[in-house]
Parts: structure tokens; sequence; C-alpha cells
């Protein structure tokens, strides 16, 4: 049996062997003894089906010409996708929503003074990259859903354009009504920036990769090495995802043909001004053409010359028109039913389509999926048949919006809740350690994964790679946790329909750390960038189908469905103390302000000769109640302890049948309990009251959402409402986790 | 009466003048209330003479032509500051020292491989910069005190050069032996960098002043803006100044005309190889054409492409020839002898020799030095005469290695440690904020003063302002504080000799932090470039003039000298406090780094495909016996208090004149108590036991440095014997604390 240790030494050069014999199966959460001894060679079949050549000639298939929604390319290889698994013995359909996808057709960026420029806007061929050549069916340099239009204005550089960079701008009284800003990407997804600059006043948004975020500043450029060159540019979405993503006419329903469509001006989702993404070979002409204060030092980019902030003199015309058109999203479904549990599904999904020739994003997760599932098949060749229906699908049109996962989702939304176990959720991957997200009751499930799998460059497993990494990082506690903590999810990918819509206890996998670069949605994420510098022989990408194998295949053959509650209350524990902190801090650093403010030091402290607006004094942060929540977090945590100790004493008793089918359709709801059907507030479609993107974030996540923000954003007289939402959640979850503890034996106090 | 306040509006609306009524004088530490209206009156005299066109005519005089030490203008201008103090009607003597003085023969630098490229190795004229183009007796661009040497060698880029680079370096497999280093400026004073490099083997090394520090990345360039142009070149001093500064050839001794002197090839702190300073457009190209592995993330600097480590494939050669030869240091000493205590002096000094045209550094602090030696002669022409003696020392040669003050403080060290109370020190100075680095035993002192100036661009005192700048910034706790911390003081100006070689109590005083730039020690470090961007109408110089002016005043007429010792064991106590942090932490991280060491998971964590050398464990941090030092500085907390309640109960009543002279006698000599005639391991002319620069910091200051630095240089069998000496030090104190209180009453225990 293998101990989780941090003696890797020890580990490492005796117990290298990380699938045990199979009479001496490791415990394994969810299984019996000798269903984890069944188990365990079961995925020593599976693993012997894996072969890094497959994934390899899949990606320079899929990446051979663009792919983007609607192209002729992602039709022809949804069709080949499809065919591929009704050829590992699938059930396959391929699910058809018309969404809205705006095409560019005009772009024009111009410096008009003091100087004059005209933005290049294209991505030109690299040497020694096959398809950064190619021009036929290629998607122009753009931002989906920027609104049309044609607006000329000075520049204001508003450094990444989150809210408290204007914070900074207004202590300088410069404002940006009527002015057109540019922003580098970073601190946010790139929606919040147009977002955000609209809601100043704003007319129109530039957006550019500095090099100091991915090009020549992290490292050497491509081709000489893995980072954004000077005309590489970061297409993508500016869609306003944290309002509700998914097609903007659709709002919660399927985008099926028939269905009723908002009118596209009525779409709230859309962004309100042009934006438009430039490389830094385009932005520098711009800002070096840009006069007024210089920017703080914390603004400062890579290129060589000082920022300044403007407004101007620097002038630009910024014109932009879309053809605003629907197009077919092809999700590829493929699905084996279960021969015991049918209605308890595991659905397995990537993305398949990209905005150039997206070999990491998506093709490195989505090849991954493929040799998931074609293993599989050659499992169910041999007469194998899963317990439970395991459901792959490739999405279409993630990138513009989640479109495919979202639509379906939605489309499919009652059923799903009915019978969604579990979402798996890859989205490309790379080199180096598991980043592993998703819901919290899922840790020890994955922890025991990443035990059982090896890292393929070291002698040490996932897990013990992993930890090394944390504790090298300095934080000891944490790798000496007993389990791997689960990243909680905001958004960024289609896990999060299933999530934070639906409820759905859901994972995020990939690897990565050991393979940074700049070729995110430009040209340049090509088969050959990613065969150079990403995973040039798969075996990360074999390992990535290991672990999500394992996930799907414990998922679908476990006796009692793997989850641990002690994990969930433990973590959201930990949040309420957060936010609690967060509280505390603010009260505190608003007093401090408030007082600085009302006494003028701000103001005396100020360099005299530059410009200064005296900053207005905060609402004072009262004291908030967070005793509801409080409690119902330690009745969770003993209700969670009851049903994880009474699941692991009872698996080693052996269960009936029918008190597993009872247990699994008990805690299958679990998560969707922690979702209020009134949504958040501003945002009723995001449903979960644990995870959810923020607000002013876009993808990064805000846990237990409704009081964070609330608290975050000032929102003060939200908070009790929320707070008790979110208890609410809570203590259903506890009635719940009571229940099921019944069934397995516990008398109901 | 003013009382020092958070409440600056009431502050500022109510209490503007600064000055008060005769008859209300706010409380004087060192003066009875009857002297301490008297001083007001004195000092408001004073005042009234400051005039800003002096400060400007001066500085535009001085800095008309290069007068670096041995240049004719140098000579000339000694001459004439001489005539103004003779005018002014003080004693006058230009005191001269022979100094070895290195002038630069043969300068070349040229990349040979994989490109070539030729250094400019010149300062170019500079549009609206008058004395840019000046080229008569102009000095170039080079490090004095530089070994000889002609080497070619493939370039290693060091980062900053500091032992924590080497380490970083030595992880990745990469030795600087028989190589040359190229660094960045900034991290520790240029002198640590050659010789680091040394220690490591290197033959040579190029600095370089990267734009990330002082150039475009900081801010808009001269012409244009304050700081470094990309042909702007960092001259300066690397004579190893932690051992001993001042003439190499007589350490701890005058270097008079007949004075024994060691032979250049035995004088152990001239530099072991050739170092040649650079400017970012010198340095691109070498940085360019380096290969090898990238630089780590924060070694990367403001140049457009990515940093490399190398070694090589850039290979340079680098040809230096120096002559060596004596110098005249023309230290202008002006003096007034005191007319009731003679024996007791107030030495106030800046440099006069200056790199270039050294307008900010350091002619904008003489003119101070002078406009205040001028003020206080007009007060000496109405019959006024200081009750102690007055010097105004012009030093010559700091820029090399502080040589004209060491030499002058060496020579009469005797007389000095008897009779001098205090050395005030300036180097130059801008615009913004009060920066006092000194003997805490003066902190009240210089509080006392900054409440009594006004800041020239603001309604509120120079006090007001500085709290309210530390408050803005965070640090409620130390605004509120009852006096300014004065920052302890490492090295880098005159008052080393003083401070840490004689031990008499030293300030350091300036203004700064709104008027940042990157004109240091280059040709462009000028008239225009002061009066344009540092200080435009000299109303800093001014306000300094009269911080500076008080200092001198107050020390000269005070009824007992204003010390206050309370201060003194409150930083001492915080001190002894970090230095027990420092090893608890040390110990902790020792013990973890060890650990993953030991288990393996660095190398774990690290990864596979870039090299890695496993580091070594150190040497476990012991517990150390610091009860000694705490008990020496908890009597000295008693004995301070006692003694500065009892100044402060007998000042009220009035002392006799043999009384205040006892007393006077007895807490003049305090700070040389805290020397120890041993010095500090590795470099017996440091004495000091409270304050000395960094072995490895260089300008950077370590208290308590003889345990500190054995700590943090993990010499751990020295910390006992360091700490019994500082212990001593303190003990020695406590008792002449305790006479001194005698001497005003408190009956002897």
């Amino acid at each position: 049996m293998i101990v989780r240790t941090l003696s890797v030494v020890a580990a490492v050069f005796v117990a290298i062997a990380a699938t045990p014999h199979a009479q001496e199966a490791p415990p394994l959460l969810g299984f019996s003894a000798p269903s984890a001894v069944e188990q365990y060679e079961l995925e020593r079949r599976f693993d012997e089906q894996l072969q890094a050549d497959n994934l390899r000639e899949w990606m320079r298939l899929l990446t051979a010409e663009p792919f983007w929604t609607g192209s002729p390319y992602n039709r022809e290889m949804a069709e080949w996708t499809a065919e591929q698994f009704r050829d590992w013995g699938f059930d396959v359909e391929i699910e058809e929503y018309q969404v809205l996808y705006p095409l560019p057709r005009i772009r024009e960026l111009e410096l008009l003074s003091p100087t004059r420029y005209t933005a290049m806007l294209r991505e030109p061929p690299v040497e020694g990259d096959a398809t950064s050549a190619i021009e036929e069916n290629r998607l122009p340099t753009y931002n989906a859903f920027s609104a049309d239009g044609d607006v000329t204005a000075e520049l204001v550089y508003v450094n990444q354009g989150v809210p408290a960079d204007y914070e900074v701008l207004e202590n300088m009284g410069i404002d940006v009504e009527g002015k057109i800003v540019i922003a580098r990407y970073g601190g946010s997804w790139r929606g919040i920036k147009p977002k955000v600059a609209a809601e100043h006043g704003a007319i129109g948004t530039i957006l550019f990769s500095d090099p100091i975020d991915d090009g020549f500043v992290a490292g050497d450029v491509y081709p000489d090495g893995p980072y954004r060159m000077e005309h590489g540019v970061q297409r993508g979405s500016v869609l306003d995802m944290p309002q509700y993503p998914g097609d903007p006419l659709t709002p919660g329903y399927g985008a099926t043909a028939d269905a009723e469509r908002l009118a596209i001006d009525e779409a709230p989702t859309i962004m309100k001004i042009p934006v438009l993404p430039i490389s830094y070979s385009d932005a520098a002409p711009l800002l070096e053409a840009m006069g007024g204060p210089v920017a703080p030092r914390s603004w400062q980019g890579g290129l060589p010359f000082t920022y300044h902030i403007g407004p101007g003199p620097a002038t630009v015309r910024l014109h932009l028109e879309f053809d605003w058109d629907l197009a077919p999203a092809l999700n590829v479904v493929a699905r084996i039913e279960g021969s015991e549990y049918p209605d308890e599904w595991i659905v397995r999904g990537n993305h398949r389509d990209g905005w150039a020739l997206g070999a990491a994003d998506p093709i490195s997760g989505l090849v991954t999926l493929m040799e998931e599932a074609r293993a599989i098949g050659e499992l169910m060749e041999t007469g194998w048949r899963p317990r439970r229906t395991i459901v792959y699908a490739a999405w279409d049109a993630e990138e513009p919006a989640l479109l495919g996962s979202t639509e379906w989702a939605e489309h499919h939304g009652a059923e799903l809740r009915e019978k969604a176990a579990l979402y798996i959720n890859t989205d490309g991957t790379g080199r180096g350690f598991l980043n592993a997200g998703g819901s919290h009751s899922l840790e020890r499930f994955i922890t025991q994964i990443a035990r059982d799998v090896d890292d393929p460059k070291t002698e040490a497993t996932v897990l013990e790679r992993l930890n090394a990494a944390i504790a090298a990082n300095g934080d000891f506690e944490e790798a000496m946790r007993d389990d791997i903590r689960l990243s909680p999810l905001g958004s960024g990918s289609d896990y999060t329909p299933f999530l934070q819509h639906l409820g759905i206890p859901s994972l995020n996998l990939s690897f990565g750390g050991e393979s940074g670069g700049g070729s995110y949605h430009s040209q340049y994420d090509s088969f050959d960038h990613y065969t150079r510098f990403i995973d040039p022989d798969f075996a990360y990408g074999v390992t990535l189908t290991k672990v999500t194998g394992r996930a799907t295949l414990r998922f679908a053959q476990a006796d009692v469905l793997p989850y641990r509650f002690s994990n969930l209350a433990d973590n959201v524990s930990m949040y309420a103390e957060e936010i609690e902190e967060i509280a505390d801090r603010m009260r505190q650093e608003t007093t401090q302000r408030n007082r600085l403010i009302q006494e003028g030091l701000i103001e005396l402290a100020a360099d005299p000769t530059e410009p200064f607006v005296a900053p207005s004094p905060d609402e004072a942060v009262p004291h908030f109640n967070f005793a509801p929540l409080l409690n119902a977090i330690a009745e969770l945590e003993s209700e969670a302890r009851a049903y994880d100790g009474l699941l692991q004493t009872v698996q080693a008793q052996g269960l009936s049948a029918s008190q597993m089918a009872r247990v699994n359709q008990n805690v299958m709801e679990i998560e969707q309990l922690l979702t209020d059907e009134r949504g958040l507030p501003k945002r009723p479609w995001f449903r979960h009251q644990i995870y959810a993107p923020g607000f002013y974030t876009g993808y990064g996540v805000k846990t237990l959402p409704g009081i964070r923000e609330a608290i975050e954003e000032r929102e003060f007289e939200l908070v009790d409402e929320q707070m008790r939402r979110i208890s609410d959640a809570i203590e259903r979850v506890n009635a719940r986790l009571e229940e099921a503890a019944a069934v397995l034996g516990r008398p109901v106090t």
C-alpha cells in the first residue's frame, strides 16, 4: 500500500510500482475491497491501450486547417470525430445548435495624429511553422461580440483596464468619457476590460498583448522560443459571460433551430462598444505617440519607452463592422449506456473549436479525451460494459462564449439535473504538474487518482510530484494535507453551465507549469509550436488520459459514488473565514483611508507639482452577521464527518444493492442543493452558492459569491439576504447528508 | 505651542506660524526656557538671511566646468570657496592630502563574437543642456580603483551580481570562473559586484545602467524628463570601502605628503579585476548576443529582448589601463571658535568634488552649507558668536572613496574624539520630504527642528508633511511615534569616518522623494538638469539650510547637549528583536530547506528538461545566547529614561555652569563608548558596534553588525564573542549615563 508522504526518496526508490498487485489494492473511495481489486485490473487494461502516437497524429489532422465554428473544416472534423467514436462502439450524435456568431467584415485601426500609423492587424508566416502561412479560411484577429462602430478619439492608457485602474485615473483627474482606451491583457478576463471602459464612458477599447506578460520579457519568442512574437495577437470573446454565457439570444434555454430569440439589440451580454485586440508591434506606435502623465511604475509594460496615460495627443480611428449571423455549433456527443445504472451519467467533455489552428487550445485536450474513449472502446470490445452511462462530448463554439456546451446543457438541463453524477472537463494541456480544479467533494477522489498515476518524467507519482512542488514552493502545510486541494472553479471553459448553472459536480483537469508560452489564441498555437515547446512526446497527454480515464471509470464503476463531503465542509469553512477577514480588513482600511482623507494627509503627502484629485471617503464597513453561515457550516462539518465515516465503515462490510442505489440517488443531488433558483444578484443564470466567476474578474473565481461580492463591491445592503441564501443551501445539504447517513444505518436524530 | 498630531487640517489652518512668539517658545531639548526664547530669536534672524538666488548662482558657477579631484577647476573652486568663507568671517584653511587617484589611460570594450560591436563609452551632448558638450578636462566614464587588465572571455549575465544571484547560477550549473560578468546596477553598492565576481573567479566585470532601474522604464529620459537616457553612464568607485574607506595606501592615518604608504599592490581595498561601467546603449548589443538559459523573470531588465545568462556565445575583450598617481585632495575647512566652549565642536560637511558637473551630487548640498555659513557670518557681523566651535568643511575626493573626509578624520582623529560633539553631513538634496539619518540619540533633536521649519510648497511643517507621507503610505503607528525615526547610517557619504571610525554622533540630511531621476554620476547631472527637474526654485535647498542651520546653531548654543538616549535604547532594542527574528527565521528556513533537499523534493519539483544542480544542505542554525545583550539593553532603557527625565526636570530648574560643563563632557563621549577598538570581524577600521555598512551591501546599513552579519553569513562561531562586545559597549554607555545622571543630582545606586 502506498502511504502518502513527503518522504519521497523512500517512496521513489522503494514503492515505484504505482499500480499494486491485485490482491493488495489500496483503499478506493466508493469501492468495496473486492470491487477495488477489479477496478485496478480494469485500469491496468485501460492503460495498456494508450498510445502517444494517436494523440500526435490526431492533433496533426485536427490542426491542419482552421476549424472555427461555421468553417468548412469544423464540419468536416465533426463528422470525422463522430465517425471515430462510432468505430469505437459509441452511440454518436452531432447535436447542432444555431448560435449567434459575429464575423468581422471591417477591421481598421489608424493612428491619425500626432503621427500616422495604420495597424497591420495580421499575423505573418513564421519560419518553421508549417500552418502559420495558411490563408484560406483564416479567422482574422478580432474580439467576438464586440459592437460595430466607427469611432475617432484620443487614446487613454488604462493599464489592465480593471476597476482599480480607474480609481488611479480618477485620483489623477483623468476621465475616459468620450475617449478610446487602450488596455493591456492580464489582470482579468478580457471581456471585463471593455465592459468597465464602457461603464466609464469610453467609446472604444483596444486590447494589446504586452511583451511583459507573454512576450519577450517572459522568455524567447516564437519561433526561437514559445513566447508571443511581435505580431502575435490574442483573439477572444468579449461577451459579458459573467452575466450569462452561451448564445446571447437564447438565455437559459437551448438555441435550437426553432427557438425563440431575442433581437440582437436586446441581448444584454453583447458588448456595447467596439473592441479590437492587437499585437505589440501594432500597439507600440500608438503608445509611443501618447503624452500626458507618466504611467505609474506598475503600469509600465515591456516596450522600450516610457508609457504615458494621455489623454492623447495620440488620436485613433477604430472602425469595426461585423456580420451578425447565426452559425451551426456542432457538438459531437457519444454515449455508452450503463449496464446497471443507465440513469446515472458521467459526462466527459472538451471543446473542439479553436480560434486559429488551436493545437494547445483545445486540441491537446481533445485528443486525450478521444484516446480515453478509444481505450474504453477497446475494453468494450472484450465485452466489458460500464455500470453507469458515459457520455463523451466534443463541444463546438466554446471560444466565442461556451456556446456549444451551454446550449446543450440548457437544452438537456432537466435530464442532466436528474441523471448527471459528474462532469469532467479538459481544455488543452501541457507539461508539468497536475492542475485540478472542481467541486470540493471530489478531493479525495482526485487524490487517489493522482496517487495511482506515475509522472512520466520522474520516478514519482503525479501526487508526489505535485506535493513536492507545493513544498518546494514553501507551503509545507498544504503539501502535508490529506488530500489535494481542488481549486474552486470560476469560468473560462465548458464546466461552467454544468457546475454553476445546473449544480452538477464538476472537475477541470490538465497538466502544466513547465510549458509556459505565448501562443494563446494566435495563429501560432500550432502543431509545430506544440510539439516543439509544450509536450513534444505527448507524455503528459497520455498521463492526462490516465487521470481522466480513471476519473471516468471510477465514477462509472463505483459501488457508492465517491464523494467525500468533509472536504466540502473544510473548504467552505475556509472561505467563510476568508470573507470575515476581508470584511475586517476592509473595515480597518476604510477607517484609516477615511481618516487620511478627512485629515488632508493624502493631499499633504502628494507631490504638489503633479495633478491630484482628492479621493472621497467611503461608506464605513458595518459588522455583518456571519452566525447563520457559521452555524450551517458547523453542522455541515458534523454531518459530513458522520456520512463519510459511515461510508467507510459500511463499505468494508458491504452494502445491499438497494442501499447503494438509494445512497447514490441521495448524494448525486447534493451539489444541486447548493444552487439557488433565484441565482446571484445581477445574474440569475449563475445559481451555485459556492462557486461563481467574478463579476469583475470574468474567469477568476469568487467563492461564496453572494456575500463575497456584496462586501467587495460595497453593496452592504445585500449581505444579509445573500448570507441567508448560502446558509439555506448548506442546510439543505445537511438535511440530505442526514438522510443519506440514515440509509447507511445511522439513526436519524 | 505646536502639538505634534496627525490632525493636520487643524494644524494647517490654525497654527500656521512655525516660529512662535518669543514669549511662548516651545520646549527645546537642552535649552532652559529663557535660552529657548533667545534661540528662537537667533533662528528667526538666521532665516532672514537666506536667499535662494545664492544657491542658484553658486551652483551655476561651481558646475561650470568639471571639478574632479586634481582637475584645474577643482583647485580654482577650492580657492574661491575658501575666499567666500573668509569673507564671511571664518578662519579658513585648505587642508591638503595626497591620495591615490587612478585616472584611466585606456578604456576599450569590444564584442568579438558572434557579432562585433565596439562600445562607445562616452556621453554625447544633449540639446538644452549647456554643459553636456564640455570636452575639456572631462573625466571619462570609468570605475575608480578598477584593476588594470586586458581580458578576453565569454560573458555571463549575473543580474545584480550580489551573492544571492550566484546561488541561482550555481543551481543552474553555471560557473563564472574565467569569464567576464556583466551586471546591472542596483541591489547593492556597485563595489560589491566586482568583489563578489572576483570571489567567484571572474576575470572582469562590466556594470551597466539598465533602463528598468533609472531609465525609460522609470520615467521620461533626459532631456524630456529626468531619467537616464540611453548613453548615460554611472561612474563611481569600486574600492572595497566596506573594508576601509579613504586612501587605500594610508589605512587608519592621514595621507599627508610625508606619510608612509603601502605599495599599490599591497593595498587590500583595490579591486582585483578590471571593471567598467557602460550605458544601456552600449550594453544592449552585448546582452542581445548572449545565449544559454533564459534569465529568471526577476533578472529581466528593460531592454526590448529576452535576457540570457550565457556563458557566451558573446565574447568580449575588456582592456583597461590607469595612471596610478597621487592627487591633491583639497579640503576647505572653515571655523569659528566658540566663545564659551571652544573645545566642543560642531562639524558640518558636504563634499565639493564631483564625477562630472555634479549639480545634484554634490553641489546642491554644498550650496546649502555655504548659505548656512554665510547667514551665520551675517549674524557674526552683528557681534554674535557661537558658544561652541563651528567647523565648516567642503571635502574633496569623496567620490573615489570618501578620501578627503576620511584622511582629515584620521589625521585629526585624536582631537576629534576629544572635541567633536556632532557631525552634520549633507551630500546633495532634492524636492519633497525630509530624509534624516543618523545617531538615534538625535531623534528628539531632529524632530524639534522638523517641527519648527515650514515645508516650502504646502501649508504644513516639514514634520507634518513627513508624517503625512508615512501615514499615507500605510504606517499609521510610525507616523504617530513621538519622534522621527532616524534611519541608521550605512555608508556612501562623508559621515562614515566620523560615525563609524571615530564614534562621533552624526546626522545625514536631505530632502527628496519627489525628484526622482537618472542623472547620478553622469555628464547629465548638470545645472540645467537640476533646475529643470530637481529643485527649480531652490525652495527645498533653502529649507534644508533652515534645517541644517538649526542643527548647527542649536548644538552650538544648547545649555546641555541635546542628546536623548531613550531613543537609542528604543532602536537598539528593536534591532535586537529583529536579529532574534532573523535567527529564528533562518533556523526554520534552513530546517525546511534541508528537509526538501534531503527528501529530493527540490529536484522532484524542478523541470526535468532544464539544467539543475541539486543544492547542498546548510549547517543548521543553532540557538544563540541573546541574554547578555537583552540585559544590557534593558538597563540602557532604564538608565536612559532616568537621565532623559532628569535633564527635563533640572532644565526647568536651571543648572549651574559647572554642572552643565560636566554633563556635556560626559554625554559627548557616549557615542564613542559604542565603539570597540578591535573593530568588526574582517574590518578593524569599522569600530562602531551599532552601525556599519554591510560587508555585502556596501552602502546599506547593518545594525548591530557584529552579530547580524555573523548570523546572516553563517559564521555562527563568531556570534558569542560579537554579542559580548556589543553588550560591553552598551554597558559602558549605561555606566556613563549613571554618572551623567549623578551630575544632574540623581543619587548613585
